[in-house]
């Protein structure tokens, strides 16, 4: 019962809720090493030094673990989209920006994210559709700032979700190579790709470019 | 014993190997919907229609299964890889039609490329080598042409590597929402990107658009 879960949640301690975040954070890491469906509670029990007990003090079951990963996810993603729009500026800009803050929190949380888009179909009911609601509102921000530029001529025509998810293939699939410990950083990598879909898109460089 | 393995196949009747490279279709379908861990031989031997002796009979175990999915996408992404190398033509049109002949792989073979993109670490020892030498050698295909069209001119000087690593991810992440029953053909959604990389990388449209 999610929303029983989440109501008790709000009552409870900051340090239960520290001591909640940090088991989500471990067993993010034990899931994207083994796979959500061979980790077994007893597992994940044993990886947070915790007994049965302890473990369902903070949280209800292995799925409402696996729902806690993804919204670790999409609360960073959905906060980095809330900076885009405030800060505003021209669309490319957004875009840049966009990309800058999605690859930041790749970079940042590469367990999550690997659970994220790996295990997500195991969510089920109320938490699929949650799930699927709040990503489905990311990606319709990707399209407002695509459209937006088609509105003031700064991109070309183009057909606005496809491109967007062009745009989010190009950078989330960033989470199998780009690792804390890698050569590269996240803003290294935003940067090149902010520069290729921008003049992919941009309605001078396609005029310029027609035969 | 993969490679003892690989020695009875051939010497196999066509029979035998129809019938082996429909259990490991089947199988693809099966470790798509359930996963490849929570999997058993007994659920591979029950949607196959064999008894345990008789799947035995066609492929050594779960992981050769695996692999052979794997062997599967790699083969038909080489082949047409291959393609493109051989029908020549300049590095843009290179690119574009590696991208027609991925996302082709892609829609044609969802299971296999979804087993394929998320069960990968379950490969051990030679056959997850054999596999990362695979897929290394064809992103070195991409790197190949993006590299040849910065030699000619006619895209600007790149990061090759990450470049084609933008462009995988934007090609490969398809396999979310690329389906045969979709609005979308394969090239419907080839067209376009190819379009938005070739833009984007181009040198005359990053020329035209510098300050």
């Amino acid at each position: 019962m999610p929303s029983s879960g989440a109501k008790n949640e709000r009552q409870r301690s900051a340090k239960w809720n520290a001591r909640r975040e940090a088991i989500i954070d471990t067993s993010a890491r034990v899931f994207a090493r083994r796979g959500y469906h061979a980790t077994g509670i007893a597992e994940l029990c044993e990886v947070n030094g915790l007994g049965k007990g302890a473990f369902y003090h903070y949280i209800g079951s292995k799925e409402e673990v696996l729902a806690a990963i993804h919204d670790r996810v999409m609360d960073e993603v959905m906060l980095g989209a809330d900076r885009v729009a405030q800060a505003g500026g021209s669309p490319s800009a957004q875009l840049t920006m966009l990309g800058d803050e999605l690859l930041d929190v790749i970079y940042r949380y590469p367990d999550h994210v690997w659970v994220f888009l790996h295990e997500f179909p195991a969510l089920t009911a109320e938490r699929a559709e949650k799930f699927r609601v709040r990503r489905r509102e990311y990606e319709r921000r990707v399209e407002a700032v695509l459209q937006a530029g088609v509105d003031t001529g700064e991109f070309r025509e183009l057909d606005a979700r496809l491109t967007a998810l062009g745009w989010l293939g190009m950078h989330n699939y960033t989470y199998l190579w780009l690792k804390p410990d890698g050569r590269l950083s996240a803003h290294d990598v935003a940067k090149p790709f902010a520069d290729i879909f921008i003049h992919g898109i941009g309605s001078t460089s396609h005029d310029a470019d027609q035969p």
